[in-house]
């Protein structure tokens, strides 16, 4: 079987998102870091696998792709029957699924996202964090989870009664967020908290974790 | 069969994505205007389609969905063998797929929305346009349609070689930025502009129009 080569950082949160997959897949991988200090994701020979020049890029023999998404998806439909099921169900439950897959994407990443780069992010390479853009986007954000926390009194994850890759997609904003003033956000819904401690104390994540702690 | 009702307004882009598939898969549905300027979205009645409170919301039996692009997907799958074919290929051909899928919603969606609000929605109301929020979302996109003008030299359409949810989703954007300013971005990329040409000129996407034109 060909080999799957993943270009990029454990510390990109996209990158994460990748290994965490195949992680859980129980897939094995050449981890390939890419220096973006150096701006090796603006040089020619990244371009030619994610023209966006962001990381994480993903071959598998001759396919490469890019967008985490995407990769999470192929990975978890290519092996199917190997590790952790990340997908569920029939065609209404994997519309469901679809559709917080949709929320992670276009309601909780923008804000999370934002978040992180304020309050995770910056402070490391010493920048001042934008304190208009934190209380923006904290406030989007509690919205957001006043959703969750209606939905996971409901389901027990969100895509499904069983996790799937709709919860992993959350796990590194949620990380790096834990570690900052927003983690009250999470504490203070006992549904969205028990649901944190849950995804963020699976095995295939501490080995995400393991590897940022390596590099 | 069960009925499928659509609430949601043809002038919204998101509502106008589901639209256009329906039409494409000529699958009957029942539309549903929502008044927003009543705020009819925030209402109870609605909130229990969409806890977000935004337009599309769809009902398929007692299938309730929302975000556009898990509803066109939903329906892209249950009637795959009705109307246009908008997904195509293999394993690795639907993974390219699900490739340029993530990057109308991450790359394109939030710089070109943007720009539908700024030049296009807030004039109608009599707002005044940010020109730094153009400028900059104007620079973004420029960048975006630098890889779709590669991507296109090579493929006849984003996803692969025929058309697909990833260009269509592209349509409700695209057809309000051509309205504007902006148009000159897209007439002055040889291959994004005969894309441009192919795809809005398709008969699903006039019917969009046409509700438009009604209301
Ligand atoms: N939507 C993309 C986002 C990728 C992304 O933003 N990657 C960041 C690191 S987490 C990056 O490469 N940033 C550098 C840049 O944009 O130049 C995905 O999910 O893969
Ligand atoms: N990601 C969502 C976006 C939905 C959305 O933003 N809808 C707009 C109209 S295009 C809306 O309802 N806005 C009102 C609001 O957010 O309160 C989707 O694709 O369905």
């Amino acid at each position: 079987m060909a080999a799957i080569r993943v270009h990029g950082s454990p510390f990109s949160t996209a990158s994460a998102r990748v290994l965490a997959t195949l992680y859980e897949k129980e897939v094995e991988f050449e981890f390939v870091p890419v220096d973006m200090r150096a701006g090796e994701h603006k040089k020619e020979s990244f371009l030619s696998i994610n023209p966006f020049g962001q990381v994480p890029g993903f071959e598998h023999g001759d396919l490469k792709l890019f967008e985490s998404r995407a990769i999470t998806k192929y990975v978890a439909n290519e092996y199917a029957e190997k590790g952790t099921h990340l997908v569920c169900g029939d065609s209404k439950k994997k519309a469901i699924i679809g559709v917080w897959m949709e929320v992670e994407a276009h309601q909780f990443d923008p804000v999370s996202s934002k978040l992180t780069w304020e309050l995770a992010v910056k402070p490391v390479y010493g920048m001042a964090t934008d304190k208009a853009v934190v209380e923006e986007n904290e406030a989007k954000l509690a919205k957001v989870l006043d959703v969750y926390e209606s939905r996971l009194a409901k389901s027990k994850y969100l895509g499904c009664e069983s996790f799937t890759l709709v919860d992993l997609h959350h796990l590194p904003n949620i990380n790096y967020l834990m570690g900052t003033e927003i983690k009250k956000l999470f504490d203070s819904r006992p549904h969205v908290s028990a649901w944190i401690a849950d995804i963020t104390a699976r095995p295939a994540w501490s080995k995400v974790l393991a590897m940022q702690k390596q590099q």
